[in-house]
């Protein structure tokens, strides 16, 4: 059970770090002691490897097991490459069944072996059902803790099995009516067990129509939006013949929903939410350096484009200079209709229904912005260079630039996601290529048509 | 209360839309009566003007308040204009007192003495305390309906208590312990009420060292890292004299975490969350103009870089077709060690305290695949142009500028976040400026001094 903690946060991390650098492990080891398994993990996630090593070392055990969980994944797995087989079983052990199934990618054989070996036969069953489902989705998400009723007995009698029974599980904000075949009938809010007459039947306070279940391989991000949108704090997991599986809670749903909005600004720049922010310099050059390569063939394409007017630069300089002003105004214009339909997409805001609609709206305002903007562009370029033709040019190549970008910031989206690719990854390369290939080729091929 | 709906989502935009270009209202009635206001506030947004105007006179007034709730703060203030003040009135009726808090800033004055005119006194004084802090913090965030106990009572008395009461506040997973003086002393979880003894005091079993507990002024995004971090469902909010003004649940936090997800990814191309995606495209136009406008100065400085090379480029036009290589692979590098950067300051994970060690780690980085790039780069060049002199100061240039990105990748997220900016907003338009005119000012400048 992690223990609260007050919200206002003292910079653990600086203490922690300072505690490393003045060589006093057993400080390291008391503020670690008051902490959090989350402000635990948070400080490990901000710090180098070597003081990592040693800081890991002065965690307890029964903590350490929620601290990984608490961890980008390339961080937890090299934490638990610096754990023995003992200490790994021993970190389990305090652990959840949804919670092992987590860590199980990141242990050997002969660490899971033992950990099942620990657990008793319905333990291990369950942690089999969690395990069968992938990751990402409500199956991979719920915990096997639900409580069942049946719809027959009386609250009296719910209350005396609770009481009981002892400690409910976290987040136990309603409790599960079952058949004898398991099916779910209904669900039966903690809150009406209070309120509700002793003597009533649960069949009489349940609610049963119209309730918010989900199937096993529902994806996660639709589980997020669903509890975000009807405000839930736990929800049902059935299989196709509506047996309960299990349940999703909201804190692990909070999770999803950061990891998500992690990836949303992370992928755009190539970069993963899994990633240590101090992983080991040569694997983080090569992920990065992949990106890079992808950009490179654009940055290549687009040179390539303005090397077809050589000759026309070769006349008349100006154009050098000028040309960078046509890509980067039609990639900002391109990349802004490009966030809004990503977002939308993903929030489910923006879908075929109304793409069309949005699409003729965004070309408005490409075409209004390409308008002004182009005539504030075409002044400087006139106002530097003293030749009207210039300027004249550079505006119709940005009118058109933007034109172009509105149109490929809805579509893009669109495309990729047709191609089974997340649309937050791979838009905006293809964008600012589209953007940087149509302002070179628009303002220099007006130009070697009108100027030479 | 919202009904519960089943996950997998219809699309209900589609059928909204395919009802109103029918001309059939009832339809779109029938629809929208069966629906969730969440689901309700997703087909508006996703719906353009007319449509919006037509389906939204089709909303009850009794689930209007929900769905006003639910929506960005630009389609909101539309739809309210668009009603009279009696429904808005009637819509308000529905709500609960921090839900009222929320609709207030986009109601008249006779509107809203209206609702006070509803309210009894003591919603009345909730009202006030909740509007008198900031939308952003925890005090705009709480809800004036948590349940109160005394520690001396027991817990056959507190279940009486409830009994009588009747229905419990949305998300009541805790009871707050308060002394005479309404200083909070502990917390009962509902769930121990279910399973304790009887006769046992609420001073046995509440919780009471180390509550999280929040002062009304904690910004928002604290409170959301807290639920985050410690798997919150309420917690309370006290005033400097620890006397519980209110409590926060997790529905109201999952908000917040989402707003700032869409900030972080809206925010870098100028957009705000709040915005209508449908909103008349003047508005639209200038809106995103000025971030043009923004975005064409720093264009221009980078030209303003080219053009001090023109004589250069005159005698080697090679350099204009591939200088855009060096600025851009710049940017790319750059901005993936800010996109790190920001985001790790948004969690917590950077800060002070490790800066200094992520720079070196980014540098080298940047060392790595600056000079992996280069020799790419410059192998293209040479093959390109036969030039090997190219392909020298093409590389020298690539590994200055994915050098000078590193550093300002880290710099300038902190430099803004000084200057009381989020870094997320502007960090983005300062280091693509850098990259820019080192990347040209590098490469055209070597050019100058060994190529001419």
């Amino acid at each position: 059970m992690p223990r609260a903690r007050k919200p206002k946060k003292p910079n653990h991390l600086k203490h922690v770090l300072a505690a490393f650098e003045a060589g006093d492990v057993a400080q390291v080891h008391a503020i670690l002691a008051d902490l959090h398994p989350a402000d635990i993990a948070n400080v490990l996630e901000g710090l180098p490897p070597e003081p990592r090593t040693t800081v890991w070392a002065q965690v307890d055990n029964q903590h350490r097991g929620e601290v990984l969980l608490e961890l980008p994944e390339a961080v937890r797995t090299d934490l638990v490459q610096q754990m023995d087989d003992k200490a790994l079983v021993a970190s389990a052990r305090a652990l959840d069944i949804d919670e092992i199934a987590d860590l199980i990618p990141d242990l050997s054989d002969e660490v899971i072996a033992e950990i099942l070996f620990d657990l008793d036969k319905q333990d291990r069953q369950r942690l089999d059902a969690v395990l069968s489902y992938p990751e990402d989705t409500a199956g991979g998400l719920m915990n096997v803790d639900a409580i069942t009723v049946r719809e027959n007995i009386t609250v009296e009698v719910v209350l005396r099995y609770l009481r009981r029974r002892g400690e409910l599980p976290e987040h136990t904000n309603r409790l599960f009516v079952v058949d004898r075949a398991d099916r779910l009938v209904g669900e039966l809010k903690v809150a009406n067990l209070l309120t509700a007459d002793l003597q009533a039947r649960v069949s009489q306070i349940m609610e049963r129509g119209d309730l918010v279940k989900f199937s096993a391989l529902t994806p996660d991000k639709d589980v997020a939006l669903a509890f975000e949108d009807y405000n839930l704090i736990s929800a049902p997991v059935v299989d196709e013949n509506n047996r309960l599986l299990g349940r999703i809670t909201v804190d692990d749903v909070v999770d999803v929903i950061r990891e998500q909005a992690d990836r949303q600004v992370l992928a755009p720049a190539g970069l993963s939410e899994e990633e240590d922010i101090f992983a080991p310099v040569a694997r983080s050059s090569r992920r990065r350096g992949v990106w890079l390569g992808v950009n490179l063939v654009t940055a290549v394409i687009a040179s390539w484009v303005i090397g077809l007017f050589e000759q026309t630069i070769q006349q008349v300089v100006a154009l050098a200079v000028l040309m960078p002003i046509v890509a980067s105004m039609g990639g900002n214009a391109g990349t802004q209709t490009l966030t809004l339909v990503v977002r939308g997409l993903a929030v489910g805001t923006i879908s075929e229904s109304n793409a069309r609609r949005l699409l003729s709206r965004e070309l408005m305002i490409g075409a209004v912005n390409g308008l002004i903007w182009a005539l504030v562009v075409a002044a400087v370029a006139v106002w530097w260079y003293g030749n009207i033709m210039i300027g004249v040019l550079i505006a119709a190549a940005m009118v058109i630039n933007l034109g172009f970008a509105a149109l490929s910031g809805v579509a893009i989206p669109f495309a990729v996601r047709r191609f089974g690719v997340d649309p937050a990854l791979a838009s905006g390369v293809i964008l600012t290529t589209v953007t940087d290939v149509i302002g070179f080729f628009a303002f220099l091929g007006l130009a070697t048509l009108f100027l030479i």
